[in-house]
């Protein structure tokens, strides 16, 4: 086996999930990451913990979904009791086709997630992380070669994640004493109340609660927007291609949106339900060792230079102690290059124009 | 797909499972099996039950086996609580190297057998059935080519199962109401009683009590043994190969073992626990369909013209209301031939001899 597999699992056990002895681990195996399951088995064996792995097969769920009458019972018993009594929770990504669900009616989509509302609370109620193993099919969805995108991953997660936490922890402490934050670039002024929010240093750990690995970003849940964005960066949603979105927010609700391409998918998602209007997360992308899109949200929102605004759920780490933030059954990031003719402001004072931010040489400052 | 993995499915989900809206089902997927997971995930979704799917690799459970010290939790709650909650259970065999577990030591193997007794307990209070998608692997290990034994598997799996149950009840009739059965062959002479007795009329169905598909046998659990016998088909235990086994009992004991080959294997199962040296089952194969051996014993313990015994747990089916039976964390089948030079015999009353039994044509009589 690649060694490079190996210690992969070493970081995902150790740094991002913290696996101890008698730590109930479940292992979520998509169809092509056979490789990295094992070695992560092993490492969960050395650890002493205990084992139960999942075959999260796509072409299984597209099967399951298309046979299915779409009236689903909300969150079999059998699931929510294997969660609910899981500490840790790792998903290995990595299928052999991403268009592999491309022909599942979205209706019966979004019915299948409103119907697991609890499973998905319980899993985030564990120490989670999603990683992903490189497979062709994945280098085939950035445009690769095989062996030039296993380096890709490879150069994005084995990485000294300590260093990286430590630069990220700057733009936590400003946005955790900041008030607003002002997004201005081509096609896009928008205000952001993020009063009272708590910024997560997602440094691809539990500790940090950061729960991908890589990671590499710093990301809060805003409490209001106002005003409109453009979304640059395309990327695949439920296996279709979403392109040059435009969202217009009012009090914090999208009140128009518009998209390029995928316009049809960008509204199923708006439509799954009340939440789903609302923003979940301010997410921006510090982690420089992704240097291109790949199409795959793991790695395109942790890119430097970007920022992502997600529509749907918050994550509890950023809301102040007994508030709920926004509920939502998705959670759908888009990103938006910031590296050229771009200012990202905190409370009225630049943070980051053009891509460099304040702390860092070349910044040529401003208000 | 292969139209026979569909009908494959659809006999698993409908005759054997009786999979009903709302059933919780856990879907066991070894490494091959995944064009019948598909395949039994529409079926499970066109019924409207729940599936939740496990990953059973071999080599994930070696990477995890060998990791770890040895020293297992027992019955992890995640897992336990995933079986307590299930309403089916579906086992698809089919891995892809049927020794991919060789090297793991065997105390391990014990160990953590012996720590999942209760996990295993849940799983047979589940409708449970175990079945095997055809993999190269299954085929190698049957010296046969993979279009050859696709047929095989094929032949023996999509029957009429009504008919086969309806001249299976015949031999549960007198071994319901007898009380000793004798064996008698080459290096063989065995008493067994099944006084108070029933026996399963194994027709690949829950509502038999028959919890393999394919199936195909009588089966009961004598409550005492005294003799010795010997087991002329060969068969893999653990990754490992045992060949000519004979066992010797006294008031329902193994009191001496002998193996031409894998004699140390034989010896670890036998010293598992206390039950893993009594017999939990005898079975009476009737599935003519399946004309050869193919060192599978999902396959070869149904064969027409055998009968073979379980050393470890008794089926509950088996016996009297309130009665616990032989319990052990193993359950090892050892098959004999009985197609020549043999006889079967209830309470004096031969009832099989040279293969053929009493109600068939040809059958020669006697006492």
């Amino acid at each position: 086996m690649d060694p490079r597999v190996h210690e992969h699992a070493e970081i995902l056990v150790d740094w991002s999930a913290r696996i101890e002895a008698g730590d109930n681990v479940v292992l979520s195996v998509a169809e092509g990451a056979h490789d990295l399951a094992v070695a992560v088995a092993e490492a969960v064996g050395e650890r002493g913990a205990n084992l139960v792995a999942t075959y999260d097969s796509e072409e299984l769920a597209r099967a399951y979904l298309r046979g299915h009458d779409g009236e689903f019972d909300s969150n079999p018993a059998h699931e929510l009791a294997l969660v609910e009594n899981a500490d840790v929770y790792l998903r290995l990504g990595g299928g052999r086709n991403t268009t592999a669900t491309a022909d599942v009616p979205s209706p019966t989509r979004q019915a299948y997630r409103r119907a697991r509302t609890e499973i998905r609370e319980a899993r985030m109620d564990t120490d989670w992380v999603s990683t992903v193993h490189p497979t062709r099919s994945l280098a085939q969805q950035a445009g690769m070669s095989f062996e030039a995108y296993q380096e890709f991953v490879y150069d994005a997660i084995l990485r000294d994640w300590e260093s990286l936490a430590e630069e990220m922890a700057q733009l936590k402490t400003v946005l955790d004493e900041g008030s607003e934050v002002h997004i201005e670039k081509s096609e896009t002024d928008l205000w952001l109340s993020i009063e009272n929010r708590t910024a997560v240093n997602s440094a691809a750990s539990v500790v940090y609660d950061s729960h991908n690995l890589p990671s590499g970003e710093v990301f809060t849940a805003p409490a209001d927007a106002e005003g409109t964005v453009f979304f640059d960066i395309p990327m695949t949603v439920d296996a279709t291609r979403l392109r040059d979105v435009q969202l217009t927010f009012e009090s914090g609700e999208v009140v128009d949106y518009t998209a390029e391409q995928g316009e049809a998918v960008l509204r199923e998602i708006l439509e799954t339900d009340a939440g789903a209007r609302r923003l979940g997360e301010l997410g921006i992308g510090m982690n420089r060792g992704i240097d291109r899109v790949t199409d795959n949200i793991l790695f395109d929102e942790k890119m430097g230079e970007t920022v992502h605004l997600a529509v749907g759920r918050a994550y509890d780490a950023c809301l102040p102690e007994g508030e709920s933030g926004n509920q939502s059954a998705v959670h759908t990031d888009l990103i938006t290059d910031m590296s050229e003719e771009s200012t990202l402001s905190v409370d009225g004072e630049v943070i980051q124009r053009d891509g460099t931010f304040r702390w860092e040489s070349g910044f040529a400052g401003g208000t």
